[in-house]
């Protein structure tokens, strides 16, 4: 499956509230990214508010499209979009390209 | 198990390269990861330089005391600490707080 890394930039003096917010996602919004096929969703953050996504997904621009049509995502995102600079969620997530990634399997060949 | 994030600054003028590196990291460098526990080992990079690792381990200090007392990283680190701008991967790997999981189980309670 494949793997992507997207990054945002959460304001700095809102990281605390942030964090907190994060600790108790809607058990609805968690539903709908498990039902358009996040997986293994983690979000990680930098002390100066660097935000760092990583998600795993069969086609994370048809996983995106399908939750930006629905309301709870609607909801969440316009409660959360406060917390960023720049570039939103809404907006998109501006993502990294993977350089390595290393294979489970000895006999499988790397790129 | 644990997943982590760190990050680390290539040298902008030396990314093609860098990245061409990782097209082909040694065998033994991939077997030596796998037998030190680094699982789902992938690394991003922004068009700045931005360097992201995302990793999963039981335990992420003892895999990583684990690489350093192999020769194989001793050789791959040195040929690659030129790629680095201020700290290397010897020098260690500043980590990123991870502040959100999506659980696979709509059951399990997501921290």
């Amino acid at each position: 499956m494949p793997r992507y890394c997207f990054q945002l930039q959460v304001r700095p003096d809102r990281m605390t509230e942030y964090v907190e917010r994060h600790r108790t996602v809607w058990p609805e919004m968690q539903a709908a990214l498990r039902a358009t096929g996040w997986r293994n969703y983690s979000l990680f953050l930098r002390s100066d508010g660097l935000l760092i996504g990583y998600v795993e997904s069969d086609d994370l621009a048809a996983s995106q499209a399908a939750m930006e049509a629905l309301d709870v995502n609607t909801r969440w995102q316009a409660s959360m979009a406060p917390f960023f600079e720049g570039t939103t969620p809404t907006d998109g997530f501006p993502l990294l390209t993977e350089v390595f990634h290393l294979s489970e399997d000895p006999l499988e060949k790397t790129s």
